[in-house]
């Protein structure tokens, strides 16, 4: 089994981190510093195969790298770890750009909407990585544990490398998706991370995060 | 049965200025002239209960009004039109602000993405009417006949008006829409006029325009 790093320590870091250590997976969890409370008690609670690092550590020991800090600082975080480390490793990117300085509900940065999404961003950043953006639509449970979610959820994967992309719905299939559409490049994740306003909407009149996108056909 | 006025002789107005005819209401198509030939060959085929006139004779003439027009020209559309004649009005406007300038597919509007939509801004331009938005996400085949893009879909509606989102779900109901989720006030038409970057690379990917969401839950 390779090991895999998860960058973020916050509820989609614990799903996915928590997922991959029951599929068998070596995983760290990585956080600014090497010593994050919740980081700590996240290994103290998984055993042999967790272990916690900063964000370069985490991004040196695994083979393949989730992306699990908030969209706000996400960028911030890659630029804080030395490029070589990501090389010709696949990133998968599950963050969302917010803006909650218009208030609540919060709306995409403008910066990373439209014409632009920070999947592209990342991709720009790390051009020797390989980015695929996927299981931003959802919340942090229903990305490792789809059926909670809704039965036959539709996933979709956005990337320029078609190996990684390969990687990403082999580890989809083990979280238990079933129905992924590959949309095509980076850019198409301006799509997929453009759903987040009617997600946070429909979330606000179902009063539950449990529910998810399926795409009929 | 209620006189429905519906502005645009694409194929949006077409698919559901005809099932109005079919579901036996009175139906107005309008356009720039009263004698648009898109227009008059619908009347031609669909007889007694089929009329065409301007865009204000439409306004004029519908209880209720579909905008049907495409996003780039519809708030020309609606400043050309008399305010008074849609005063009290439902106008279930389903168009979306899509920009061709940078190829394709288009991008949305940056004047009506994400801190803004053309159903705000329709309802701003139209103070005394009843601005709901829906029908946006589907071909125009499907808003009439949903079942023809998949089982058991779900459709939204965004709108400030409690009676006028009610006349709206009524129509649904008779198009054939089982799952209809009122997301709240007409800013979050912001949603899902976003979803349509994600509609077109899911168009791309399946290359059919015959599949749709479900909010699965």
């Amino acid at each position: 089994m390779i090991n895999i790093g998860v960058l973020g320590t916050g509820m989609v870091g614990k799903a996915i981190a928590t997922k991959l250590i029951q599929l068998g997976y070596n995983v760290m969890m990585g956080s600014r510093t090497a010593t994050n409370e919740k980081a700590m008690a996240w290994v103290a609670e998984h055993g042999s195969l967790a272990q916690t690092g900063t964000f370069a550590d985490t991004a040196t020991f695994g083979e393949l790298i989730f992306n699990c800090t908030k969209g706000e600082i996400t960028l911030d975080v890659f630029k804080a770890i030395p490029k070589e480390s990501l090389d010709g490793k696949t990133i998968i990117d599950l963050s969302n750009a917010l803006d909650y300085s218009h208030g609540m509900p919060p709306v995409l940065n403008a910066a990373y909407c439209n014409t632009y999404s920070l999947g592209e961003a990342i991709q720009a950043l790390l051009p020797q990585a390989n980015v695929v953006k996927s299981l931003n639509i959802i919340t942090a449970d229903g990305m490792v544990n789809p059926q909670k979610c809704g039965q036959d959820l539709t996933m979709f994967m956005s990337g320029n490398n078609a190996e990684a992309k390969a990687e990403v719905e082999e580890l989809l299939l083990q979280f238990g998706w079933q129905d992924i559409i590959d949309l095509g490049d980076i850019t198409t994740a301006r799509g997929t991370e453009m759903m987040l306003p009617v997600w946070l909407r429909i979330y606000g009149q179902l009063k539950s995060p449990y529910f998810g996108f399926k795409i009929a056909r």
